[in-house]
């Protein structure tokens, strides 16, 4: 392999695959990065097995080849060279590469090529469903946060995504809370389909994603299995979650017996500074909503209280319509709802102490959240 | 205890005495601020034994009183809080501490202001020396660095002032290398001193002091033991390191073989570079360098390689007086001295591969860095 290419072409494409090189791995191979002639181009492509990324980029290719190389190193060593042209040139002997750029020249010790696991490729190319860019990577901002971390039920870790005519529902739980936000398609699906797709693949496509006006192809091979995302030069591959999704419908609340219309900023800074007195493990913060009245506006009073700490309270102006009254939340389930929402304002909208609560923007787009109460003592 | 402040005067103080906080510590009361009213103003102060700092901030005064309140909450709670007045009222019963801000009210349990450990004052007020403040920030973030940040012989972690006439002279060593600075005193001190200032406080004391023409007063007592340096409104106490400090004047080369002047810059980025490219322990990168002739400017080359990770070599133009040749330094030392030299162009000079290695400002301001060299393989 012989070829020469922009530093700032090989900078970029490198942290964009760098994004799937697994964090600490027993398998060596996987903490390097795929770089080989692909047609004209210079291909970078890195996987933890989870899910994989292959970024293509301009280069002069004088010899075909490809190796695997030590993915930290090569970024370090990258990063830190001029604005200037890079050429590179491996050693099949020794799998060694070389680089110069202006009067820097490195050699990196990699490892063959075949060595490294291959990412899967999807054969069927028309597109399962198209999302525009921007709009992908919002909604997975306002979703994917709400997928468990870890435990026990793998299919809570994914990011469910229903696919109906031209509507595409994402949505994800963690027992405790849910997440959801309807999108339109520019194009009708072709078939209903439901798919689970871990959380973490999404998050870092959504790293990804740019704001321009760009399209994601997704395509899911007949035989499922897994989802590719196209988008641009770059594109991401993820396994899916095989199993069965919980009823989200169901938990949805359809009554409700308060509204409470906030400023965002304002509740966001009342609940951050309760926070600091929740105790773990409910961590549970109290919000009492009271209608105005000809005496003044509603209001909505946050508060808590750690025994051994102390406690706060606060208020914020609202709008309430209905009944008023309390509820318990979970602290950081609520300021995460908040955190998701991107319009000024926003509802809460509550049926009792013991149902779940209600999150979501005003002048809506599409998103809700739902957040579990907890016990008020 | 009863007062008022503004948030954004007691933001600021607290962050100030903040760095004094214990970071973990078996004593709880270090963990938290002394807050107490003093003279008309409000008094903050923390100490984690090594060092205090104590602050003061305006504050209308209702009632006398002084409490211990946890740092951490204390904080986090004002930096959430509206920029408007605050009011305190200490319960003293309970030494618990209501605040109150626009529309928040909380209640943050303390200690007795007894428990808390008296910072030590100093009775005699005549300075013992006067630094400008951005001349005397300026000079720790230069040799500070270059204390031992542990290790066996504790008069290494610390930096040995040597005042003498209208000369102050900071110095500080690990046995592997040593940063030195001489400044202009704007008044002669009364008699020479030698003191060893913990380098943990005074890098504290350099993140308190601002670029403005201010002072900084610094104060020891007849007796020594401790040195107390007082700016604007705050006061930061230190303990003073016994014992005897290595003879630095001994180790400073009075002869060079080889002198090269770079760019400060781009010898940052390739020892940068070739620092990918080093070996723990020693960590070496060689230095190369050859005077210009008439075939071209003199030239330095950085090399460095790691036997199973690859190797890199770099090269940047130099002015080289004298022979040329090589040398190997531990490049963590070297990246070190080189970000603390503030000029464009810096001198690094050698007299052989067993000599200590000089690095010095081009148009210099007094400092220096002194590295011992590794062996040559």
């Amino acid at each position: 392999m012989k070829l020469s290419c922009l530093q700032e072409h090989l900078k970029r494409g490198l942290a964009v695959v760098s994004r799937a090189v697994a964090g600490k791995s027993t398998l060596p191979v996987l903490s390097t990065i795929l770089i080989a002639s692909d047609d004209g181009r210079l291909k970078l492509a890195a996987t933890n097995l989870e899910f994989g990324i292959t970024c293509w980029i301009d280069a002069h290719i004088e010899a075909e080849g490809a190796v695997a190389v030590p993915a930290k190193l090569l970024s370090d060593v990258v990063w830190s060279l001029p604005n200037d042209r890079i050429n590179l040139a491996l050693d099949e002997r020794t799998q060694t590469v070389n680089l110069t750029c202006a009067r820097f020249e490195s050699n990196i010790k990699g490892t063959e090529a075949d060595a490294f696991p291959p990412i899967p490729t999807v054969d069927h190319r028309t597109p399962t469903a198209v999302f525009p860019s921007p709009l992908l990577r919002e909604t997975i901002q306002q979703v994917a946060f709400a997928a468990s971390a870890g435990g026990t039920r793998h299919v809570l870790q994914g990011v469910l995504l229903r696919l109906r005519d031209n509507r595409a529902i994402f949505a994800a739980a963690d027992g405790f809370r849910l997440a959801q936000r309807i999108v339109a398609l520019p194009e009708p699906v072709a078939r209903p389909q439901d798919l689970i797709i871990p959380a973490r693949a999404l998050n870092e496509l959504a790293r990804i994603l740019t704001d321009d006006e760009s399209q994601v192809e997704m395509m899911v091979p007949h035989g499922g299995g897994e989802a590719l995302f196209h988008t641009g030069a770059v594109d991401l591959v993820s396994g899916l979650i095989d199993g069965a999704y919980p009823d989200v419908d169901r938990v949805i609340p359809h009554q409700r017996q308060t509204r409470a219309v906030l400023d965002t900023q304002e509740l966001t800074k009342a609940v951050k500074l309760a926070s600091y007195f929740t105790v773990a493990p409910s961590n549970s913060v109290r919000l009492h909503m009271e209608p105005g009245g000809d005496l003044g506006p509603g209001r909505m009073t946050i508060s808590a209280n750690a025994v051994d700490v102390g406690d706060n309270q606060g208020q914020v102006d609202a709008m309430i319509e209905g009944e008023g009254g309390q509820i318990a939340l979970n602290v950081k389930f609520l300021s995460d709802a908040i955190a998701a929402i991107p319009t000024p304002q926003l509802a809460l909208e509550t049926q009792s102490p013991q149902h779940p609560a209600v999150v979501k923007p005003v002048g809506g787009d599409g998103a809700l959240h739902i957040i579990m109460p907890m016990t008020i003592r």
